[in-house]
């Protein structure tokens, strides 16, 4: 199943909006063998009959490309996949349907697919042919792939990942304004990673209009990760501006890029004509607090009805502050450097005033890690 | 020499005003056989003949004990040593003179003692006496072990720890000045061995008239990470504050606990009667900006003259900023905890308002480490 992880992963630059899915085939001796171990992922490569990933939409899926690898082999072996087999017919025929022709004997899948159209049906219709089929194993790992994709499927809604840099005091910029670079060359291409992953980058026309931003991903093919098929092309995610009052026009460095620019304007707002890759999505306002706002929530639910599983936010405190406010933030990703800016430097978020320390919002580090001079903190909401 | 450091750090927590030190006494063979490892520690624990560390000064140095240990099997054997072995005769006699009568073959030592009295006249007279000498074997290593003793005997500065507690968003308080608890139990626990570390802890006046704290060390026993010797009593650092206007009364908490309190107070300053562990410290007044408050300088000065190495400061935005501003600080400790709390929450530190990026303070992280549910950023200047 580790093997089945690490060739999921592989997928993550270029299989959004579906998920990522990795497969392994196995001859039973390896299974077998493998029980001596302290857990069930099958360790000796030459055990491993096929593997497969899920690369891109309207392609394979990774059970067919592991199949296809192990051919006449797969007769009895059991198939490890970090997510529940598809039951139905979509741009690729049934990968339960594959699993049962090839004869596949056990199917060992990390997490039920929360997909309206598969959730247990895959594992059902395995089942029903008489194949062994154990669901859980590193169930936790096979989450983390899919974030975005199990939040839309469960919820509506994207995975919104708000990105911050800030000096150890907390501070985004001088008094002035000035902020470049608060962090260094690491962080920074950590942060083109962080866009790469990401079916959208989200940000405030305030931030456009003060710092011209083409918002897209500049990565060479080289600087990815992963090690990525050249007949595939990488994402760039669909650049997403909240416009409440009509000031992005057409001559900011965004329309340079090719990638989907989409303004968020409030319903009724008029707009000038935008060039081709721009479109405006028309939200609601947000009636409780300011109709000429765009609801945030609104937002979120029209980007994950098109289709977007994760949103990348580059934006000020205002903004930032706001999703959080309204609990659409999964994941605060704080790019700390070793600086101090003092206390008349700008702050990282806005939150209204807390009168009594257990009001305040509860989030726990996920993870902690140094990036180059400086370091990333991802925090998530406390349960 | 890896376990020689190991020993000496068992001190820690009692040795000052002396330096750290720890012994290892090994066979030839041991040394020989360690020289197939990456490194010229020795390994084997069956040919380390004996082991010591200086636990309190005024008794018995690292060497001493080593030497008893390894008896009259010392003769031809290698000493590694953390610090270089003392030729003065101070409380104790020379260990220089010590490792030559049990007749040493070779001495590996980590570094150079830098204290006026030993400074290379320790190392010159076991070379006088016929033993090699090595110098430098895991000096940074030993370095980080004795950086308050080291700074002191070279700068006449102690070595200052500024300790703050913070938000991700870099804030101490909340607007109303709440803050307990920002931080979790386990940050608070490590808090305390930071001041068990340390010779001193300062703070200022205004922290002590708002919090009322008691400034001492209230582990257990059992709660020091080190095995310490029930014979040997650990230390209670001196609790100093700023007191530039004398506000420290003699009805408040400090006073309750029986370790010494110092007053920094400017020199011509007047003071009531002081309970018996209280004293004044007369410091000169910062004649660049305000001559009725102590020169800060000035202060780390007189209590380097007083022997104390290490100063551990938990002050509030206004003196911990000052320290840092006049080049006080040579590690910022800043425990955060994944709370956010708005940008009308107090800050982290005073600093002045700066206009450009360059302009900042450049600092740099030495360890990041979670600690329960916080983390532990350890800061250093950039050199």
């Amino acid at each position: 199943m580790q093997e089945a992880l690490r060739l999921a992963a592989l997928g993550r630059f270029t299989t959004s909006p579906n998920p990522n899915v990795g497969c392994v085939v196995a001859t039973k001796s390896a299974t077998k063998s493998a029980t001596k171990h302290s857990n069930e992922s099958v360790n000796a490569s030459e055990h491993i009959l096929g593997r497969g990933f899920h690369a891109q939409a309207g392609t394979p899926h990774a059970e067919v490309h592991a199949l296809a690898q192990a051919g006449s082999k797969a007769a009895g072996s059991t198939a490890y996949v970090t997510l529940e087999p598809c039951s139905h017919y979509g741009r690729t025929p049934p990968c339960a349907d594959a699993l049962i022709k090839a004869g596949v004997a056990r199917v060992v899948v990390a997490m039920e697919d929360p997909y309206h159209q598969v959730a247990g049906s895959g594992i059902q219709r395995l089942r029903e042919a008489g194949i062994a089929v154990d669901v859980g194993l590193m169930q936790a790992e096979a989450r983390e792939l899919n974030l975005g994709f199990i939040k839309r499927a469960e919820q509506g809604l994207p995975y919104v990942r708000v990105k911050l840099a800030a000096s150890v005091d907390g501070r985004t910029a001088l008094s002035n304004g000035q902020s470049q670079w608060i962090t260094g060359v690491a962080a920074r291409q950590d942060v083109q990673l962080g866009r790469a992953l990401s079916s959208a980058v989200l940000t405030g026309a305030g931030t456009v209009l003060a710092d011209d931003p083409l918002l897209n991903v500049r990565l060479t093919r080289a600087e990815y990760p992963a090690e990525l098929s050249d007949d595939i092309d990488v994402r760039q995610p669909v650049r997403i501006v909240v416009d409440n009052s009509g000031a992005i026009g057409d001559s900011l460095k965004l329309w340079s890029v090719a990638s989907p620019v989409w303004l968020a304007r409030p319903q009724g707002a008029t707009h000038t004509v935008l060039p081709a890759h721009g479109e405006v999505l028309s939200v609601e306002g947000d009636t409780e607090s300011n109709a000429s706002r765009i609801d945030l929530t609104a937002l979120m639910k029209t980007l994950a009805q098109r289709d977007i599983n994760d949103v990348w936010v580059e934006a000020g405190a205002r903004l930032s502050g706001a999703l959080l406010q309204q609990g659409l933030v999964d994941e605060l990703i704080v790019y700390q450097a070793p600086k101090l800016m003092g206390p008349d430097a700008k702050g990282l978020i806005d939150l209204p005033v807390f009168t009594r320390m257990t009001d305040l919002p509860e989030w726990r580090f996920h993870s902690v890690q140094q990036v180059g001079e400086d370091i990333k903190l991802v925090l998530r909401p406390r349960k």
